[in-house]
């Protein structure tokens, strides 16, 4: 499983992560699940991967090697004009990808294989986006009302998101939510996993303002876990009494 | 789906379990998923079903007409010696309904109608006692180490749960907790919804201790969930401040 979260601001992106892939539960490695890829002072990508380990990485090498020849437009995730036409190129690649392994299987194939894809950057002139893309090879862009996406192990790290999420809110605050919501899923799922890959990108910046991997001897990291569990104890013993002999009865 | 969680304490069993079927997000109803019987002074028995209702309600009329057969032993909640016995019987009869509507249905039958049920009660003179029973049959206890079972939509309220329970606690304590359990899982899936039904069952009491509907007007209920927001925001900003310069850079 995998855990991914990206998160519109006001003040730009921010996504995190985590590394655990696992086939089965004595099975379990550490890779990379975010990429980027910055053009500077023109754009800024940032992409985060949840599903099928081989798809995900073929999709990624596709993405490298692309950049790597030159003067192809529109194939280039450095070239293309605008964010649609990037979500359009990956989602194409992410369902061709699925698609090539799922026929190769035959019936053994079907509903294998998938993969779903976050993306989040900026291109020079326009305003700071992030998509969800579905192995289908759709996609659906954040917005006011949905302003963040999940992927993966996504529902235990959930309503803290939801109460917790303020679209103004600086950057620190957005990594402190983040690790919440990561340590609330780490603690009830064993295939979500240390270490964490973070990323800020500024509006406007054009590249990775604060970018760092938390490893499992983190010292805010230890210390938002151990503390969550305190403050949250004492949000709730300042919660209302329950009676048994109060209310309807 | 369904959201059900049935917790051992010191004290005795606490249960809570929501209201809503739905067949597709169109067709919502409200059927009861909490059930309990008793012989006073000498056994009290609750039921909580997860999954296909049809397979649940057919469980459930199952045993209540065994329960109106006088005299079959064995056969009857009420008559068994023991819990384990109970929930050996409750296994059986749930696997056979499972089975018998599968094989009804053929190949298009194959993984359907499955559901899973949690018991709890007490028989004079054992201690109370929980258990998780499968669609297969089979079931596991509540120990020590797992003091509580979740069935139904379980992730969205299981962080706070680990965080918050407490062998220890007061029944009262219980109830706020599964309250705010049964919040952020509201809150994050419509599949869940009010009214909820609440039942305590004191040790050695061997009756509904305290039971109750909790509806949408219900002002603890609404009490809860407006504070919870507001507190986890408290808890939340009493953590230690993240830094961009502070850390491993």
């Amino acid at each position: 499983m995998t855990y991914c979260v990206g998160m519109v601001l006001d003040k730009g992106l921010v996504l995190m992560s985590d590394t655990r892939t696992n086939s089965g539960v004595d099975n379990i490695s550490v890779f990379r699940k975010m990429f980027h890829w910055q053009k500077p002072g023109e754009r800024m990508l940032a992409v985060m991967t949840a599903g099928n380990l081989a798809t995900t990485q073929a999709v990624i090498s596709y993405l490298e090697e692309r950049i790597k020849v030159p003067g192809e437009r529109h194939n280039s995730l450095l070239e293309a004009p605008t964010m649609f036409q990037v979500a359009t190129e990956i989602g194409r690649l992410l369902r061709a990808t699925i698609e090539e392994r799922q026929e190769a299987n035959g019936d053994r194939g079907r509903g294998r294989f998938t993969a779903s894809v976050v993306l989040a950057g900026q291109i020079k002139g326009m305003e700071p986006r992030l998509f969800l893309i579905y192995p289908e090879g759709n996609f659906i862009e954040a917005s006011f009302d949905t302003p963040f996406f999940q992927i993966g192990e996504t529902k235990y790290g959930r309503p803290i998101l939801i109460r917790g999420y303020d679209r103004a809110m600086s950057f620190e605050d957005a990594v402190k939510l983040l690790m919440v919501s990561f340590d609330s899923t780490l603690k009830a799922n064993l295939s979500v996993g240390l270490p964490l890959d973070l990323l800020v990108i500024a509006r406007d910046g054009f590249e990775a303002t604060h970018a760092r991997r938390i490893t499992h001897d983190d010292p805010y990291f230890e210390a938002i876990s151990s503390s969550w569990g305190d403050e949250l104890r004492k949000a709730f013993h300042a919660l209302p009494d329950y009676s048994f002999y109060g209310g309807d009865e």
